[in-house]
């Protein structure tokens, strides 16, 4: 994830382009240019040749590490930085919290060229300069390496790769269609579009009032934002929210919403807003289906659970005491309006677990998705930006699909609930305050693949690269310790039960899954397994850790 | 209303025929048969020739009528009366208590042939019997002319008399198909068809469990017969209660309903079968529309507003401490199972309330069924079976041809809103405790049309004739008094208002509405001008009290 600080921060060999390139970025970001050399001149009152000839290249990194330690303070900036300063490891963990980190690569003969009359670069020489840049490669390439977007800048005008960069840290939206029944609705996804939303629904031919219902957090975040947008657009808007958190996911919630909404005289043609992740979707969703037999919505997640999967589809509800989602409808949005921006402000834990429901969509319907996310989940975790978008994008493709093709869960949908059933279990078991949702996911759909695998549906394999993929994520799926027969209880409450059955979907390779009855011996075997292996094995538990660590 | 004693009583005229065909009447109708005139001699211990040679007409009067008020203490009887015994203003109330009266009709010569050979008929003398009787039904006919159904005889033989009878009493039933959206179900409409639920159902292709969820005081009539027929169709079942009453509608309700499924694990391929009026109808179906996000019901609906209107159109829901129905759904059910008998068991004026939907579909949609439903008046407040069941239907028909047109109330199906808006005023300021909903309709189609009548849409003639029938169903029609500002507060909060216009069904002529924006003002004027017209008026506030009493 992009750091707090929100920042754009170059790095690269000298001769990459970084000042040049930099300035032109924070132009067309509209951000503060910062260049920590020029820093450094500006605070020792003298030019790097004569700091370097002054106090050596000790003396020169002094200076570096207290200027980037104070330029990583401030927030907005496009940051361009020395070649050497990530040989740094305070610098580079520095850098790496400060921002997204872009390395501006050149081949060094191109390099080279661009500095041929260059005087201020003393760690160059006066020797085959292409030479000497390639010296310094080699001993600085892994740390540019862990940079989030690697740029070749070689063959390229400034411009080009001005234009190239914005095009991965802005990208535009796009639109993907939903159909469900009688019912059509567009997913806008795009970078930083919330300002825009009350322009999209007027779009829509909407008027009257806009209920914005959202919980606390989400509101002191983006509610300013909405409102501001809804009321430029000739919206009157109000705001009600709700205790944050899946507790509250309740009947009595939806309740005190209905209350506000009589009180507020609030009438069919009028619009409700859903802001939030699939807490506040599922349960705004429900009190549109079901105030005055219906109103339209519009969900504007926030979350990745929310923008991949639970916005989608036109499922609604609330939890019963005895198990999620019990009290529900169907009904869709008018709109489904994915900021996906508004990830970088969630906490590490809570993107992580979303994570877990795109591996689901890899799994069950697309291998080629699956490789995209494993060859990109630095990127993911670190919030690049076109590949975040890319990654909710081809996600809502394959949830509209599925939806499109079985509106009401009769057949294919049920496939989306890989990993659920399991999931479901973890989290009834646990009180379902020890795990997030997508965590419970990852780990049920770890079961899923073992238990196929023990079925001699699909090989070991898959199982692994399944793990794998989770695990670089950090994402949990080693089983909790819950007593194999409550679990068999507890899935047998599940929707996923008919006539005492209990289905689970199954993948028989990558991006092809199928629902199958299973008898409850054959999951109590794999279950008691699955125990023993976690058992057997030291340090698995780690996995838990790593994600507490993680969040941390 | 037939009487609590379920009893079937033929009068009329010596040789019309009441014994033979009473007798044949109670074979096919599996009851006893009661003939008073050989109670008497029974009870007498010698004829009737003797009994009036003994102590004249008066003896065997008074034995007459201790016998009649021995018999319709009984239930399930066909009861053939001797043709004087309506003479008697005390054997008449109790006879009409007793149930269903019929009329056997003869012409005079008819009848004198039949009794050619009688020597049994003291009061025909040995004269001109043609004669005779002419001037005996002089005398009575007024009285026989109460009766529900009137039957000719004269030229029928018993067989097909009887079978004539047995269709009007046992209608064979009729099914009324409903398509609304994608949604496409049977009303089916019968005469003592509960006891055949559980085949109808499985001749649906369900299987498993069917909850059936009513009030205690439904559930006493009707569970039994219910969940034996559905046993028996090898369904399991189980039952849930709800307190009886409107202020019971509640989310509250609903969640109750929700535990009981959940404690239970209900699950999705199990029905639901909401047993009772619409109460029961609007919540049972919310609760089906909404537990696991819906699942199949099917309602038995056990009152008129049930049967002709709530249980058909999927529209469901509870009410809010502010307005009714502002929290619902759309769910269609599978089937609409009404058996018409069991309108016998309302309290009159819960009969007489329901009839204010019934004179609505005549007024927004047909003019001949209005005409139908005034000339049957008697027979429909008197529940003649085919009458009561061709008034279900034809209603039934109106609201299917709506809904089919107007699933969601976009549009048409608005229409059904006539008297609504003003009904719900009344409802709502007398606190829900005042007036059945029939009633306050009733009120509100008064309104309705005096409202139209001030804008200039109709003449006053729609105004008297509505009123008319309203009477003559024992429905009130007065506004109480409520204070004018208040009503149009009330009215604003009411669904339909559209951004703070309040629409009206206005009716143009008997069959022909319009749903037109009002100004409030107008409503003003007509309110005031209703609320002076009452009070200028002596005594039309007994149309309220005329309600208790028929109730009484």
């Amino acid at each position: 994830m992009a750091g707090s600080g929100n920042n754009f921060i170059l790095v690269g060999s000298t001769g990459s382009g970084k000042t040049t390139i930099g300035r032109r970025l924070a132009e067309q970001l509209r951000l503060k240019f910062v260049d920590t050399d020029g820093l450094i001149e500006q605070a020792a009152g003298r030019s790097i040749v004569e700091i370097f000839r002054a106090g050596g290249e000790p003396r020169f990194r002094a200076l570096e590490r207290r200027v980037i330690g104070r330029a990583v303070k401030e927030a907005a900036q496009v940051i361009s930085t020395g070649g050497g300063s990530v040989l740094d490891p305070i610098n580079r963990a520095r850098l790496k919290r400060a921002g997204l980190t872009i390395w501006l690569k050149a081949r060094p003969d191109v390099a080279a060229a661009r500095l041929d009359r260059a005087t201020d670069r003393p760690l160059l020489g006066q020797g085959d300069r292409s030479q000497a840049i390639t010296t310094l490669l080699r001993e600085r390439e892994a740390h540019y390496r862990e940079a989030l977007l690697h740029v070749d800048t070689s063959d390229r005008t400034t411009d080009e790769v001005v234009a190239g960069i914005v095009r991965r840290l802005r990208p535009a939206s796009t639109s993907v269609p939903v159909t469900a029944g009688q019912n059509k609705y567009d997913v806008e996804i795009g970078w930083e579009t919330l300002p825009r939303v009350g322009e999209r629904l007027a779009a829509l031919g909407r008027s009257g009032r806009v209920g914005v219902i959202t919980n606390p957090r989400v509101a002191a975040l983006y509610a300013g934002s909405v409102t501001r947008s809804l009321r430029a657009a000739g919206f009157q808007s109000f705001l009600i929210t709700i205790p944050d958190g899946e507790r509250y996911k309740t009947l009595r919630s939806a309740s005190r919403v209905y209350d506000e909404l009589v009180g507020r005289r609030f009438e069919r043609g009028d619009t409700i807003l859903a802001l939030g992740g699939g807490v506040i979707g599922d349960l705004v969703g429900f009190v549109a289906a079901t105030y005055l037999r219906g109103v339209a919505y519009l969900q504007v997640p926030t979350t990745v659970v929310a923008q991949v999967d639970s916005s989608i589809g036109g499922k609604t509800g609330v939890d019963h005491p005895l198990g999620k989602n019990l009290v529900g409808a169907f009904h869709h949005p008018i709109l489904v309006y994915s900021d996906v921006s508004t990830l970088s402000t969630l906490p590490r834990r809570e993107l992580v677990a979303g994570l877990a429901e795109v591996v689901k969509y890899g799994v069950i319907a697309d291998a080629s998705f699956f490789a995209f996310v494993e060859d990109h989940a630095d990127a993911i975790l670190g919030g690049v930006p076109d590949v975040l978008t890319e990654v909710v994008r081809r996600s809502v493709v394959i949830k509209a699909d599925i939806v499109k093709q079985d509106e009401r869960e009769a057949g294919l949908r049920k496939i989306l609930n890989y990993g659920h059933t399991v999931g479901h279990v973890v989290e009834t078991c646990t009180g379902y305050s020890k795990y997030r949702h997508g965590e419970a996911v990852a780990i049920g759909m770890d079961f899923a693949a073992r238990l196929a695998q023990d079925l001699g549906m699909c090989d070991g394999q898959l199982v692994r690269r399944q793990r794998g993929l989770l695990e670089r994520l950090g994402l949990p799926w080693v089983l909790p310790p819950i007593r194999p027969s409550s679990a068999i209880r507890s899935m047998s409450l599940d929707k996923k039960v008919r006539q005492g059955r209990i289905h689970f979907v199954l993948p028989q390779g990558l991006g092809r899954v199928n629902v199958e009855p299973v008898a409850s011996e054959r999951i109590l075997a794999t279950w008691k397994r699955a125990a023993v292996a976690k058992e057997g094995r030291n340090g698995i538990l780690i996995d838990r850790r790593r994600v507490g660590a993680l969040s941390g």
